[in-house]
Formats: structure tokens, C-alpha cells, sequence
């Protein structure tokens, strides 16, 4: 490969910067950042590739153009940049929801220009140059899309790439794609800041000082809900269809089990609590999480 | 301290096993265990103690007598062992929910006798005394609780005996205790068990084979939904009136969280994300986490 533009320096975009440094895949890597705070960490980080001021000027020099902004952010890029695009430029962004992403996408992007998208199953509660690392890949799976404006060569030479970033790749549809992650991720990401924002209303009414109690399950909560919160906003809008359902159905299902409870329904919530159980040794074997207990971080 | 009852021998209490043994806290550590698979596991694990048959047989050689069943087994022992229980035995129970157990024990406990009720917030996702350990109880908090039948001086003995074991302690009624954690323990335990179980009833409807790509949250929750399903029911129909409040409250704020998406609310929903966000930050504080970003474990 020749040169590579990375569109956003945060977590993702600098760790893919480090790996793809480490591993020598391009000649030039060069990196658009629009965050002053965060170029000038990139600076003290003495993070490797070339800053630039625009990516619209290096895009004629660029091979593989990869956007790694939140999500509503694209638009504005790809409008000041589509002059420059040539049909031979694979271009791909690791956005966590697709159908509404890549119909802004297909309407703005210039004719003729392919868009490959990949969905890296990688990521943390924090965010921020400062908290990339070249192995954030490293055995995760990365969900390559097959949409409107993907190109066949472009999705296996991204396969390749994702490979070499020490991911194991598959293909979807931008639909199946968002169906899946509604529920495996989006779903929970919501459940989580909604729980923290239940135990703050519960704090102010009750005035508990109960977070000093909360290594019972709350932590683990409160962990997942101080994600990035633009990134997120991005991702609920995107799929609220998808997401809507899911609420629907999780509601559906938390009422029954409160009917379990207020009646004592000792079948109905022994099935319940013991049907579940079986999905934890699936995610094991499927290498999804260690098989270790966890009695808490110290 | 002379002679220590364990009665349930499984996590808890063979991690208070070991503990005392130890620190050499005892003369004698007696241990009843209703299981076979357990009781093989313990002679296996060659823990300490002396293993009775009948917990009764030995209440008279017993100063400290310490509950670590399933709450829904606590009547019938003590109704096998009232004739030998005497007022100067100290008796606890680790029960992590309190009104409903404390009244099923004044019933049935004889009169005259005490019990100062404790609640260690210490586990995990795994039972059974093979994963017990004697540093389970090291900086947690371990609630004592002042109810009915519970007697200052016990009260004060067990505190230090908690201290012992190495956990900080604090001082609470039983109403308190059960709404501080239907809150931060048993509503997120919940949630997490409902969250799998969404999830089973979209794989099953949708026939994909969503467990594969959970790293992307599901996989936490799963964790936690893999909980002993008898010591989570008996928690859930114990706690039943606070935890159908909270479950009120959660799908309240689930409902306007799903408003915010529908209607692209950009300016409520930012308020929600990153009003959650300080609740980190005070968790952390509280030393109830480390400030270690998590992603994933490997």
C-alpha cells in the first residue's frame, strides 16, 4: 500500500495510526484532526504520521481514505473533499450503524466514488488519542459492509487490511448489520445510561448516599455509560428504528419479569433466570469474554 | 472468639471459611452443608473445618453462628435448631435483602433469642466453595443491620468481626438497606438477566447468530446474567415492593430516553448522556472502581 489519510485522530483513528506504523503498511500516513485539543496532544504523544490542515489537500496523494469522526460529521467532510475523489480512492469508516450513515453517504458522496464501510468491534468507555493502542484490534471481529456504493475489490483489499490490524473480518448488509448490533450493543450502551440515570433520580429523591454501595452491579454499569456521548447520540439517531424495537421488546420483557415478581411466580422466573445462564457459556466458547470470574476490579 | 457456625457452605461461606481459619479467629470452625456435590467439593478442596450432619448438634458448642444459605432456606433450619439457641449466641446471615427475611425469622425464631443481621457486598457470578476465597471480603463495604431481633452488644461484635474479615462496615435499617439496593444491586442484576433474555428472543426470531459479535457490550451483561438463579429469585420475591418501584422508575426514564431518539432531541438526550458520565467519576472517587479503561478482557 501507499499512502494512507486518516480522517479523525481519536481512539480508533489512533490506534489504527499506531498499527498501521508499527506493522510499516504505508508509506505516508496522514492524519486530519479537527480538535485543537486533540492535536495537540497528538503533538506531545509524538503519535507517528504527518498532520495535516485539510484532508481535501491530500487526498489526490492518498490510496485508502479512512473516516473515523463521529458519525455526524461525514457529511460535511465528504462535500469538501468530493472534488478531489477518484473512483480508484477506497474509502471506509468504522461507524457503528449503517443504514442512515450510508444513505447520507450515497446522497452526498460524487457519482462514480465507492464507499466501503467497516464496523470494528473494538472500543472502550474512554476516547481520545491519548487511549489508542495498536493492539485495540487485535482478535476482534471487524463487519465489513456490502451497501449501495461498495466495490467488491475495495471490500477484499479492506479485508486484508482489517486482517492486519488483528482483526477476523465478515461481510453483512447495512439491514442485518443493524438488526444485530441494535441488540448487542446499542441496546445495551442505552440500558446501561439508563440505569445511572435512574440511580441519580432515586439519590436526589431518597437523598442516599447509596453510589458508596454500588460495587453490587451498578459499577459495572456506570462503567459502560461514561462513554462518549456524541459518539453515541450519533449512533441511537442512526439506527432508531432498529434501536425503538429493541427498547420495545426489552420493555415487553421487564414487565413480565415485575409479574414474576409481584406474584411469586416461582416456575416462570426459575426458567427465566436459568434459560439465560446458558447464553454466558455460548459467549465463552464463541471466545467473546474469558472464562474467569470477575469479583470486581482492584 | 471460641467456636464459629457456618451454615451454608458455598461462595460466602467458604470464603468466610478460610478467612477465619486463616487469621486463626476460632477454636473450632464447624461447617453444615446441605449439597453432597458440595460437601464432596469441600472434602476434595481439603477446606478446614469440621463438617457436621445436623447444624443443631453443635448450636450449644457455637458462640457465632453465621447464615450463608439461600435466604428461602433459613425457616426450616431454624425451626430444627430453636430448641438449642440460646441469648447469648451471636447469629448473623449474609441475605442481601432484608425486610422480608428479618420478618420470616422474628416469626419463627424463639422468642428471647437474637439476630444481627449482616450483608457483605461482596460476590460474583460464580458460586459454589471451590471459588470461594479468604480475600473475598477485603476492602468491601459489609452492612450491619438494626432490626427487630438484633442486640447492640452482637451488633458491635460483629462489626469487628467483619473488620476482621477485612471489610469496612456501616450501620443500617432494614428499610434503608432494601431500598439503597434494590437500587444499586438488585435492579441491575435485573436488568442484565432481561437484557439476555431480549437478546435470546431476537436470535430466536430473527435466526442470527448474534452472540459472535457481543464484545460490544452484551457480553458484560451476560456476566452478570449468569448469576445462581435461587439466590437471585429468593432476592427478587424478598425485595419485591422496592424492586417493582425501581423496575417503574427504569422503564419511565427507558420511555423517555426512547422520545429522545425518536424525535432526534439532540439538546435532552447530550443532557441525559453526559449528566451520566459524572457518576463515574464519583464512583471511582468512592474507590468502588479503578480508573482503568476496560476494553475487554483478555
Amino acid at each position: 500500500m501507499k499512502n494512507i489519510l486518516i480522517i479523525g485522530c481519536g481512539l480508533l483513528g489512533s490506534s489504527l495510526l499506531r498499527r498501521i506504523h508499527k506493522k510499516r503498511l504505508a508509506h505516508k500516513i496522514f492524519v486530519y484532526e479537527k480538535s485543537k485539543k486533540n492535536i495537540s496532544k497528538i503533538k506531545k504523544l509524538k503519535l507517528p504520521g504527518i498532520l495535516v490542515k485539510k484532508p481535501e489537500d491530500v487526498v489526490s496523494k492518498s490510496n485508502l481514505i479512512i473516516f473515523c469522526t463521529p458519525m455526524s460529521e461525514y457529511k460535511k467532510i465528504i462535500l469538501k473533499m468530493n472534488n478531489n475523489f477518484h473512483s480508484k480512492h477506497i474509502i471506509t469508516d468504522i461507524g457503528s450503524s449503517k443504514i442512515k450513515s450510508l444513505k447520507i453517504i450515497n446522497k452526498n458522496l460524487k457519482k462514480g466514488i465507492y464507499w466501503s464501510s467497516s464496523h470494528p468491534i473494538a472500543g472502550s468507555e474512554v476516547s481520545g488519542p491519548e487511549n489508542g493502542k495498536q493492539n485495540l484490534f487485535e482478535n476482534k471481529w471487524c463487519v465489513l459492509i456490502n451497501g449501495k456504493r461498495s466495490n467488491k475489490t475495495h471490500l477484499n483489499f479492506l479485508k486484508s487490511f482489517w486482517r492486519k490490524m488483528g482483526s477476523k473480518t465478515t461481510e453483512m448488509s447495512p439491514n442485518k448489520h443493524d438488526k444485530i448490533f441494535s441488540i448487542t450493543s446499542h441496546l445495551p450502551h442505552l440500558i446501561a445510561y439508563n440505569l445511572v440515570k435512574s440511580a441519580q433520580d432515586f439519590e436526589k429523591k431518597q437523598k442516599y448516599d447509596l453510589l458508596k454501595y454500588s460495587a453490587g452491579g451498578l459499577r459495572d454499569f456506570s462503567r459502560i455509560a461514561a462513554s462518549n456521548e456524541i459518539m453515541w447520540r450519533d449512533i441511537f439517531f442512526d439506527n432508531k428504528t432498529n434501536v425503538s424495537k429493541a427498547i420495545n421488546l426489552f420493555i415487553k420483557n421487564l414487565k413480565s419479569f415485575k409479574n414474576d415478581i409481584s406474584s411469586e411466580n416461582n416456575k416462570s422466573i426459575l426458567r427465566k433466570l436459568t434459560h439465560t445462564k446458558k447464553v454466558r457459556s455460548r459467549i465463552i466458547k464463541l471466545k467473546q469474554d474469558i472464562n474467569k470470574p470477575d469479583f470486581g476490579r482492584d
